[in-house]
């Protein structure tokens, strides 16, 4: 059933790469099954007019659709955008690669009107466009990602990062936080919850008995107490704790071969202690291909794993791959 | 001159892989230009006798040499070794695969007697097999690896480990320390001596506007001091002093990317703020290909990028890739 609803792609912010890389993926027909814009239809006539000398020359209209069961129904290379009630004006009018507090604004406001109608079983899946923390708090918000506001907006519980393309699966304990303040997060608790979504996660991946390796925090994983104790004191007795619930945790592991092992086909996702632990080796052979995957969360959401990109903004060469990879993750997610 | 002087080359930890990679190494001939194993004769027999099913079968004969002049004249596949007086007895009858104090204290004692041998002029540069940091503490040895020994037993100023493949070159901060105390070892004047030190190394390597990234501490590297604020305090002043100097320094870059950036060819090395940020993306391919080099001594100095592999020693598997790579490298850097 939920294979036959549409993806609902919110447009980012309007003055980053967002609605550039949406229009691409239209142009190239490279969406798995329906999908509609949520978002600003000027904002998105302006993007498809940045991509079309690029993309064959090609006329890409913008549809304003009504509903989203009407994107099944939009003619091909038609980009159907739905717009929420109370965008601000004029948002196809501010200079691409600034921070604009209406562009933050914007960019929440359809994230949250997307995430109703995802919840409200209108669409398969959410799919976001990049968003800009400055934009973001410029208006006013107070999450530093989609993550946050995620989490906040659909009441979940604990959710958490992963980070994965075609090699590599990272799961984090902590995302958007000093590392000083991460350290204080590696907690037994936040470990053995990590292990858990990370296991639900795997196997609505498909992976009957996934194997999870758990990186320690220090270096050498601490070698024994002599560089750091959090291995001891919290992240072994996680895994123990997780060993006993059936998961197949491991670990931990010296964090600066884990990755290359996991990669290697040795587990099946590496649990990461902090952001840059995990997000380094993901990003290490090019972004192009990464996906972000919130878990934990009551409706599947995806996205790429890069930023808005302001310094290309408007100048034609932003890459949809990754967000065409993630696309592609979310219709595989929310069809099982 | 120094090209003509053979490469002093440790044994290591006497029950790892330290002396089969080195016998295996002899075996293919694949050291560049002369070179001597600083070590017990019977241990290298030991491992001349467990590779040889691995390496045609070859008849792996071990010279003792009675000075490291000596090693240019053995026949082609054979060992040279030359014993420093005062090696404990026994340790070829020592089980490979666990620690031992005598082994631990054996491995100290080559490094110390390679390093006099090296500082004399009678060998161009150092080559050191994996040492086990337990052994060697068994011993009663106060330094958690070989870059602490040597700067302790060459009286030498700031030194900084660089870890360095085909692709990538990292400069770390912060070596083998628990991640709460490489934190605090992030201050303006260890990044900017880290800076001098890489300069002045990638210029030793040919490079004569070498350009240096440096990357953050934090997620996004601090996103403007809303995840910590070493970037603010210490990163950005540290890279400031280093471009007064001349050096050509960028950053502080959002750690997630630059290794990745760096790779594709943007800088000629990166300075990480901690031992798990540099090793993670250098690892993440492979260990085969990793040389360590250790900058700011006064002589040159190389090891290959993995330990003793307690798990594989005696098993006829290690791999002498990046041992080869850290001597051709050795070679490299000691002939310019």
């Amino acid at each position: 059933m939920s294979a036959d609803l549409p993806l609902a792609l919110t447009m980012g912010d309007a003055c980053g790469v967002g609605p550039e890389i949406l229009a691409r993926a239209f142009a190239r027909s490279a969406l798995p099954g329906a999908g509609y814009v949520v978002g600003d239809a000027a904002v998105m006539r302006r993007a498809a007019r940045l991509v079309a000398p690029t993309e064959g020359g090609i006329d890409l209209p913008v549809a304003l659709i009504e509903s989203p069961s009407d994107a099944a129904h939009v003619p091909p290379r038609c980009v159907p955008v739905w717009c929420p009630p109370g965008l601000p004006a004029g948002l196809s009018e501010l200079p691409l690669g600034r921070v604009d507090a209406r562009a933050g604004a914007a960019a929440a406001l359809c994230i949250r009107a997307a995430v109703a109608q995802v919840r409200e079983g209108h669409a398969a899946a959410l799919v976001t466009a990049p968003i800009h923390k400055e934009a973001l708090a410029a208006a006013g918000e107070p999450y530093p990602g989609h993550t946050e506001l995620l989490q906040a907006e659909s009441a979940a519980g604990p959710v958490r990062m992963m980070l994965a393309n075609d090699e590599l699966k990272t799961v984090l304990v902590s995302i958007h936080v000093s590392l000083r303040n991460a350290i204080a997060a590696v907690t037994r608790e936040a470990v053995l919850e990590t292990l858990r979504i990370a296991h639900r996660a795997l196997r609505d991946f498909g992976i009957a008995a996934p194997r999870i390796a758990v990186a320690g925090l220090n270096p050498h994983a601490g070698e024994g107490g002599l560089f750091g104790d959090e291995e001891l004191h919290a992240i072994a007795p996680a895994i123990a704790d997780a060993r006993a619930e059936g998961i197949d945790a491991s670990g931990p592991h010296p964090p600066d071969t884990v990755f290359m092992r996991a990669r290697r086909g040795a587990f099946d996702a590496v649990v990461a202690m902090y952001h840059d632990q995990g997000l380094i080796p993901v990003k290490y052979l090019g972004v192009e291909q990464g996906v972000n995957v919130t878990l934990g969360l009551p409706f599947v959401r995806t996205s790429p794993d890069h930023g808005t990109a302001f310094d290309i903004a408007g100048s034609g060469r932003a890459d949809p791959s990754s967000l065409i990879a993630a696309a592609r993750m979310a219709r595989r997610l929310s069809s099982r």
